[in-house]
């Protein structure tokens, strides 16, 4: 029997929306899986020949990149900010849906002014500065992992970038969202390298593309 | 009335210890801190001239360093892993320990094997690679946030570099320790320029001095 074929998955977000999605496409992971005291980290699956891995999404990109997993889903915040030459994206899957946005103070922001250098806290440093650079800004990225709605009102950063769903979160922080960098969605991502030698990699994007293509022909 | 010390403190592991050893420094939360279903960042005092604020362990570090936040605690792990010149670690709280150890497959610990070349995965890139350097050995390390111990498994890194407390999740994953990179303990941090220009910072170190000298005379 060949080594089982290694799906990634992101904890929180994503998950709950990806599971059927998952599940159509044969992907079932077993039931110690729902098991929220369970403390394992890769799970067996319905079909023998499979395994899951439920990890940060950053983690998602970075095993499958590495092709220490074959397959995944992942934001394409977390693809477009890594890049890496060896993860392909090929399905959109149509859930996940969110936006990275740059947020400031309400009052900073009807000022309007136009700095030529700013200082940013973020989880995503690449796309950060990319998106300042275009607008000839140089934007200096702090790097943070979290609670990014802090960082203004205590004079570490002017302006935050940062995944928005609703925008309570900002709200609740006396922030603005002033642009979006990147509409959001999850992506079926796949090893290159696996894609081109492993067959059982090439279905699993057939799979995942005629899912996606039965649901945006609804 | 001047602008309030802001303390940031970690969510998670060193959080129950260091919340009695605050208190007795008077550094005392409001009710709202403890209440798990609150989704606020930021935190009044029972001295109206402090916050505090509870972010990631790596981001206490990073608020602190630059100013953003006067003082915190964290783990001697972050402090290292950084080495940022504007924060200041003067207190050893003897709370939070553990250590930074390497981790192996239990197979291929016993093989022993003197490898110039080696692909580590942890959350620490900067201690790892110090340490291996120091051994003339090269590491190449993938930079994961959680997770660890799935990597040598998947083929992702031949080892890993991460705390260990009781040991037992690198025994659930069939790994052993190797070697102890760092044995790890909560420090309070402070910012180097707000110790030098604000009295309450300077005070605030001499209450946590005098409680470890408490401690360790006990």
């Amino acid at each position: 029997m060949p080594k089982p074929l290694t799906f990634a998955v992101p904890k929180g977000r994503i998950l709950d929306e990806a599971l059927p999605l998952m599940a159509r496409a044969g992907v079932v992971p077993e039931a110690e899986f729902h098991d929220k005291s369970s403390r394992a980290l890769s799970f067996g699956c319905v079909d023998p020949g499979m395994r899951i891995i439920r990890v940060r999404a950053f983690d998602v990109a970075t095993f499958v990149a590495h092709g220490a997993a074959q397959a995944g889903i992942v934001g394409s915040d977390v693809v477009e900010e890594f890049a890496y030459s060896d993860l392909y994206a090929p399905v959109d899957l149509d859930i996940g849906h969110c936006r990275l946005s740059i947020a400031e103070p309400v009052a900073q922001a009807s000022e309007a002014p136009r700095a030529s250098h700013l200082r940013v806290a973020s989880k995503y440093p690449n796309l950060t500065r990319r998106h300042f650079e275009r607008q000839g800004i140089q934007a200096e990225v702090v790097k943070l992992n979290g609670a990014m709605e802090l960082a203004p009102g205590l004079g570490l950063a002017s302006r935050i970038v940062d995944l928005v769903s609703t925008g309570r979160t900002l709200k609740d922080n006396g922030l603005v969202e002033t642009a979006t960098i990147l509409e959001v969605s999850a992506r079926l991502i796949v090893n290159r390298a696996a894609l081109k030698t492993d067959e059982r990699v090439a279905a699993l994007v057939e799979r995942f593309r005629a899912l996606a293509n039965q649901t945006s022909a609804a």
